[in-house]
């Protein structure tokens, strides 16, 4: 496991000042370029999810980088993949759920048929910053009156919170800053 | 083969106008929430790419419905993953075309360092309709010397000619309309 964070924390990236002035941004696109670190991210979330929670119906991953991994982890699972969107991608009857940005607002969005009451979800995603998103993603789930779990991240920044926002829903994260 | 197409078919949807009227909007949703489909879906495009690119070094996918089935393809055939995104999206060193869309206009962008001369790059994506998307992210492959090997989607929308705008990259397509 010590070998296989470290293979993957040597993927991680920054920039600064990016997208904006004052942010320093975690790219995980070497992640995604090393077939070796792609699937040592897969392998401790499989490992994790089957130790920690032996049943799970549905993975449900965030619009655009948890689709990088979400895929992965419901096939190594042998469980179904559910997109949460921005708002007006997604077609036929949907929820959303309004969440704040650094500069305005956005909307995600969810199929209604897409998570039925009961089934049990993971939710995931590349990061959790300030865990506007997430918190977005976790009362959709709720909404469907699914049982959420908890969230899986690859990389957690520790110093902005972003779990305390999740209240009770436990977060997974493999590198955290 | 003529079994796991048939499951996959069965799981694309359409729903009439949208995202905008006169349009009939293709759903893949369905295929990732039946493990067995998106495996199918998986297994499909393995065996095309090991016949005819016995030698392939990159996968690179467009956002966001390409992330859904890149990383899944490119582990399997045990290579890296690149993302072309939407613009202002990438960190560092970019590359950008813009394309045309229906109203006004977009621009696809890859990171400079994701892509290298000389390597031979598939790109895969959902959906072929007009083209203008995939199109963009040939030229930046084409941009950065690479060898581009051809397309691979899901679904071909024929009627569309979307194919005809690619030019002379093959496209490999599982369903077609």
């Amino acid at each position: 496991m010590a070998e296989k964070l470290d293979l993957i924390s040597k993927c991680v990236r920054t920039f600064q000042d990016f997208p904006t002035k004052g942010i320093l941004f975690y790219d995980i696109c070497p992640i995604l370029k090393d077939p070796k670190a792609l699937a040592a991210v897969t392998d401790l979330f499989e490992e994790h999810v089957r130790h920690t929670y032996p049943q799970v119906d549905l993975i449900v991953g965030l619009d655009a980088r948890g689709f990088l991994f979400g895929p992965l982890l419901a096939q190594r699972l042998g469980v179904g993949f559910v997109p949460i969107r921005k708002k007006g991608k997604l077609p036929g009857l949907t929820s959303s759920v309004a969440y704040g940005l650094e500069y305005g607002k956005a909307e995600a969005e969810m199929q209604e048929d897409a998570v039925s009451a009961g089934q049990k979800v993971l939710i995931i995603d590349d990061l959790l910053a300030t865990g506007g998103t997430l918190h977005a993603a976790c009362e959709l789930i709720k909404h469907q009156k699914a049982e959420l779990l908890g969230c899986l991240v690859v990389i957690e920044l520790k110093f902005l919170n972003g779990s305390e926002k999740l209240q009770s829903t436990p977060v997974f994260s493999l590198i955290q800053y």
